[in-house]
């Protein structure tokens, strides 16, 4: 089962594909896809929307798995991160795609196992969870990763994986 | 020319389609997508999308126009409205047009000559220019409609209608 995770935004968006397989969480592509300032606001959501159409058309994704939002300061920021997650999810939902949302807390929760997780250390879990070397940058794509494992795990594989990786859940929080 | 001013939203949207010829405004098409609140989200903004997408492959739309969106109080629908509002942008811009945006003031301003009119002034105001028998129903298919109007004042045909409909401005406002 392949799960997409999604750090929605319009300048930076973060991808993450994860498979569940055998136990195994593994981390099948992932990255960022960046728009540029001085490109119009509805091409920038163009480019996005396309990119998604893209990768759904490379994955049988079956869910994306993507953060709640929440206001931030920043009005104008706030709504265009907004259009921008609209145009993501329908891209999703064109892919066929089930799509659930997770709450910030809930993912530090999904991945760490502790709601006080620092940022760092959910990235260090995400690395370990995935089996990857490094932390994958930007943090976008990071996040993306982060927010697919909470769904892998939210969704009952838990406690599968919590069996075969009990080190290293161990280690840093048990 | 054909404009399409837009009301966003994703329980209703309201759009209007207006064209300008021979110094005149009339009104094309007009209407409202509903969608059900027990329809998942991201199934109600794929039917926004289709449904826009069905209009634009109807009419060939050269500019549409949508209101600046402000925060509201509901966290929850300022979210939702903005992300219905980037997918009726992306059907747009998917159709060629270009896409102009107005505040709300400046619709109010286009429409009726003045900054202050009352919401039942400016549907009044959008009836007389576009020679309808009646204000639209709901108050989104007339704010698409204020919205469509807007774009064409603003965009330099202004002054062609206020001389051929200068009684209508004098009656209310001047």
């Amino acid at each position: 089962m392949l799960i997409m995770g999604i750090d929605p935004g319009y300048a930076t968006v973060g991808y993450g594909i994860i498979s569940f397989e055998n136990g195994k969480l593994k981390a099948v592509d992932y990255g960022s896809i960046f728009t540029e300032a001085k490109t119009p606001f509805p091409a920038r959501l163009e480019q996005i929307y396309d990119r998604f159409e893209g990768i759904f058309g490379l994955y049988k994704v079956k869910v994306v798995s993507v953060e709640k939002l929440y206001f931030q300061n920043n009005q104008k920021t706030a709504i265009n991160v907004s259009q921008a997650r609209g145009v993501i999810i329908l891209s999703a939902q064109k892919a066929g795609a089930k799509i659930c949302e997770y709450t910030p807390l809930e993912v530090k929760m999904s991945v760490t196992g502790a709601g006080r997780a620092s940022k760092i250390q959910i990235m260090s879990m995400v690395k370990r969870l995935l089996l990857l070397k490094e932390i994958p940058k930007p943090d976008d794509t990071a996040d993306a990763l982060a927010v697919a494992v909470c769904h892998a795990q939210a969704s009952g594989i838990k406690n599968k994986i919590l069996e075969r990786q009990k080190g290293v859940y161990g280690r840093l929080f048990l």
